[in-house]
């Protein structure tokens, strides 16, 4: 039996078979739909709207949806069956092409911003390029009787002529083949290798020459977003980028609400499984547009909060959850990739950045060792600031840390128009006598604003007194941008006829006490721990300011809004995504892989949570920019 | 279809559908056959003879039988199936009974003599009782905000206080579960570890107290049989003993036929499955006997030569067999023991004991161990008679050591009445003025002569000049114990009325000729090393004699025949398996394993292979005592 499926706006239609998935007809139409799960209803990417007829949908897919949405006939196109003749709609952002043009060279957005003196200052002379997994063609000697040690011992003794290690560990399984191997090759193999315990580790010995091929992968598993970089490890050379939502989205919004689902209302497996799913399949993407076989990539190394490195690794969280929080580990083992499911190399190793406490990840080592605050005698700071906001204060001798909720607003959560960081988003605002100009992420039509941008609304709103200070709209004003929707107010940053989408940017009063919040928790950790230590803010040398805002950050705006001390800007760099950074480091430099399990160690952390100056700091901190202007001295909301 | 099966000698018929084996249908008459394999066609042990009527076997099990069996009717009783009325003849040697009995307690004649001076002098202080692996009841303190340190944090600083090590590896399995473990036994639990690599590696950590169950087994894998000793690795003390024939010999008597078949004839696979089966069963036994469950055996050391510890590990041993003569490896990896199916705990680890060269295994390595030879300042030797005689000569300075190949002889293969030293062996022999006079092990009638038994039947045959030094009878004498059979001659040790099987115990001209070769490869060894050296016989200190002899070996009978060197016999100390004590020693002492490593890198193999002097030795040897009386002055043929 068939059935015709017509696509709107395409206004293209086809017919297909009873039974078959609006994914397949879609396809059948030659319209391109997101699907980075494959068709496994897990990534949420194919949504669509069925405006007529009866689609058969899976009831599991509901979780992707809000009510207003299932009202509205919104499913998954992987998960529903055609057994009618059916009318579709395709939202902008369930097209593929939009997420492809996203990923592409110019557009790439996830990757750190390109700081040079971020980079020269970490390569040389600390951590020279020295991968951490290596591949070396050897051509050995035949044995005679004069020379008749064992074939393993025959390859070390080259090897070590050529390593830095000693002592070599290997596989039984690597050692059960090998002596037909080696003769086969006529004595000519490859061997790729890894450090483990200050020691070396043979993965694999190879026939014949493959030591020209040998990639790696740097992960940022961020609880929003998962980005992997792929890495020459012959040169060094960074090849490509590709990021997307974390597919445990549909687990929940925050690590919270994931742990839940892992520990009480539902099981590990599925969590651990989407965030695999994420990393095999920009692999695999990254690895055919580069021509890359997965084969050839042999090392991975992986940056997250203590949560995130316990999803991965498919650890129960549960203890991190509820106090005194605390995790199944901070260092993590060395892994296979096969261990995992994970569809590099099997016999590849994946490599997790070590972790300090629940709260503070590996993520924040990762950025530690991305700018060399733990290297130099002066006292410096590093802001990150996600889901979580995390604050390090140290140098050369002693580190301190702490972390604090922020809620997901400086993500693009938690706000009807907020957005990742990715193309499309609106990334710069500014408000001048009631016009606003705003920037996108790669120059297209907005499609919401990300977190840069949502730090530049609060700031342009309070300069232009459009909100008070304490973040509530000033209605004594006309200002046909601040409309009434459903019984509440939104300030319009882009009316419906501008977007992407069709429908408005704007942002409410109850978004604006998020953003207020979520910045109040970042300071007061700040504050909190720089009191701790017994320090001022004009103290630290340098404020490095990480996070996922997006591909830049106003830094006098994000002080005007009370988010980061009221220092000389000259003295804030914002350092973008340095987890991502600091994995690549780690997976470039043995040295630096080593050098971030010693900066683990070092890392002393200050529980907030039932710490009472924090509380107070936080309260005081709930006003633009603060309850005491004395902190912001340079704040001035002048038009 | 129904046929009926008669046993005889019982006489005992019983009725048994079409297509079901003899094994079975002897089980149904109440006749327990012996089968080590458990009905797989694997150990031989079920041979019957079939005396009238068609029976269906499987031509595979050809391999267990002679061309003169073959036409005899022997067939495996559990790859033979009843499509007849048949007649069956039980042979003594294949009764179940029999071999039960042997290895009951008092019976054992696998584990080496005690010898109190030698344990004494290994155990103290050098090799503090200290196993290999060890459990450790934690109650550990809940975690507090005040200290929240990672779940095994709290592990390894509460085994910190226990343990010699301070650092501890661990799987990922072993973590995956950790966080609801610990939580769900009230932080009460055992931890098994290993030693690795000069560190911990946590194999499994346990809910209460299990700590009071821990056991090991100490493995010599022999070419002729596979000895397995269990320990209480909580005490030190070993609790049983059993052995069994090397299954692996249905693909050849000794490592170069097995050798061919793994890596011309057939595969690895059968004769690796073949010793992992051995250690299975005698594992079970052990167990079920001693009432020890299998999963509180948590560590194996095994020692073997070069190519049993390849088969054991599933490694291709296919260049130890041909000149330049190269194993895949001398150290193996610590392996768990479900990487290998073997059935104690799956967590449970493997060590073997570390090999020197091809034809030098861990077998002698065990041996130094054991015997202590390396750790003193007086020149030693020790001399370990088997398949191969392997020599080793040093002292706590420098160890050289050698091999040559001595033929199954003075395991008892090769001969008509030979066999190995298990009950009903003649192991001692007296023959005066025409009369012989034998002792058995356990006391049993006779079944055949042991390599003990063996090198008195020589001493003995030529003092009362039944042979001549070359080995030939002397015909010009009437002795009616030399009798004709099939055209040779044949010296009767038990006349068949006197024996268990009803067949004469006997031994003829190319069998003693043969045991003179033998004897003469692993004189001109130790010949040829001593002179390699630049010592002389006089200058050591004291001889260790190993091998698989039997329970016992005549000192003074073995230099007779020019087996060992002609010094005074208290220098000289039989010990019996010293692989299976140095084995033991490893698994109760982590010193002893660590010292055993060090041995292995310490050893010099010296190649006989292609070694001028050493064929001259040989030549020289093939004569009673000596073709050079001078060096046996003591030896006197003298009735």
């Amino acid at each position: 039996m068939k059935f015709t499926v017509k696509f709107l706006p395409d206004n293209k239609t086809v017919e297909v078979d009873s039974g078959s998935t609006l994914l397949l007809a879609a396809e059948k139409a030659g319209i391109i739909i997101n699907s980075l799960c494959g068709g496994d209803g897990l990534c949420g990417e194919c949504q669509l709207q069925v405006v007529s007829g009866n689609a058969m949908a899976e009831i599991n897919a509901i979780t992707f949806f809000s009510k207003y949405e299932i009202e509205r006939g919104y499913v998954l196109a992987c998960r529903t069956k055609v057994e009618d003749n059916l009318t579709v709609l395709i939202p902008p952002k369930s097209r593929a092409e939009q997420e492809q043009i996203l990923l592409d060279g110019a557009a790439i957005t996830y990757s750190e911003p390109e700081k040079p003196a971020l980079h020269r200052r970490n390569r040389e002379p600390a951590f020279p390029f020295d991968p951490l997994v290596k591949k070396v063609y050897l051509e050995l000697p035949p044995p005679t009787l004069e020379d008749n040690v064992s074939d393993i011992d025959r390859i070390t003794r080259e090897l070590n002529k050529v390593s830095i290690y000693d002592k070599f560990e290997i596989s039984l399984s690597c050692l059960q083949n090998l002596t037909e191997k080696l003769r086969a090759h006529h004595w000519k193999v490859t061997v790729t290798f890894a450090r483990r315990n200050g020691g070396g580790r043979i993965l694999e010995i190879e026939g014949g020459d493959t030591s020209d091929k040998n990639y790696g992968l740097a992960v940022d598993v961020g609880t929003t977003t998962v980005v992997v970089q792929l890495v020459d490890l012959k040169t060094g050379k960074l090849i490509g980028v590709k990021g997307s939502h974390n597919l445990q989205a549909r687990f929940g919004e925050d690590v919270i609400s994931r742990m839940i689902f892992a520990c009480v209302r539902g099981s590990l497996e599925p969590v651990h499984q989407a965030v695999i799913t994420n990393i095999n399949h920009l692999a695999q993407a990254l690895a055919a547009e580069n021509h890359v076989e997965l084969k050839d990539i042999t090392a991975i190394v992986a940056a997250g909060n203590t949560t995130m490195s316990h999803f991965l690794l498919n650890m129960t969280p549960c203890a991190i959850r509820l106090e005194p929080y605390v995790p199944t580990t901070t260092v993590y083992p060395q892994v296979y990739a096969r261990e995992l499911g994970i569809t590099i190399n099997p016999e590849g190793i994946l490599e997790v950045a070590p972790s300090i406490a629940s709260y503070v990840g590996g993520d924040i080592v990762a950025g530690v060792l991305a700018c060399g605050m733990a290297d130099k005698p002066e006292i410096q700071c590093l802001i990150d600031v996600g889901t979580n906001g995390e604050i390090v204060i140290g140098n050369k001798e002693w580190l301190v840390c702490c972390s604090a909720s922020a809620g997901p607003a400086f993500e693009g959560g938690g706000a009807k128009s907020g957005m990742r960081a990715t193309k499309g988003a609106i990334e710069k605002i500014v408000i001048r006598e009631g016009h606003v100009t705003y920037e996108t992420i790669g120059k297209a039509r907005p499609r919401g604003i990300c977190g840069s941008g949502l730090i530049e609304t609060i700031y342009e709103l309070v300069r232009n007194h459009i909100i008070t200070p304490d973040g509530k709209f000033d209605t004594s004003q006309v200002d046909p941008r601040l409309v009434n929707e459903n019984g509440e107010l939104r300030y319009v940053i882009a009316f419906a006829s501008e977007t992407e989408t069709g429908e408005a940017i704007s942002i409410s009063e109850s978004e604006i006490a998020n953003l207020i919040k979520s910045k109040g928790a970042v300071f007061a950790a700040i504050k909190s721990l720089v009191d701790y230590v017994g320090l001022s803010f004009e103290q630290l040398e340098t404020i490095y300011v990480a996070g996922g805002f997006g591909s830049s950050l106003n830094i006098p705006k994000a002080i005007g809004i009370g988010l980061i001390p009221d220092i000389d800007v000259k003295r804030i760099i914002f350092i973008g995504n340095s987890s991502l950074t600091g994995a690549r480091l780690s997976l470039t430099s043995i040295n630096a892989f080593e050098h971030s399990l010693k900066i683990a160690r070092r890392m002393t952390n200050i529980e907030l949570s039932n710490y009472t100056p924090f509380m107070n700091e936080f309260i005081a901190a709930l006003f633009l920019p603060h309850t005491d202007a004395k902190l912001f001295p340079s704040v001035h909301y002048q038009v």
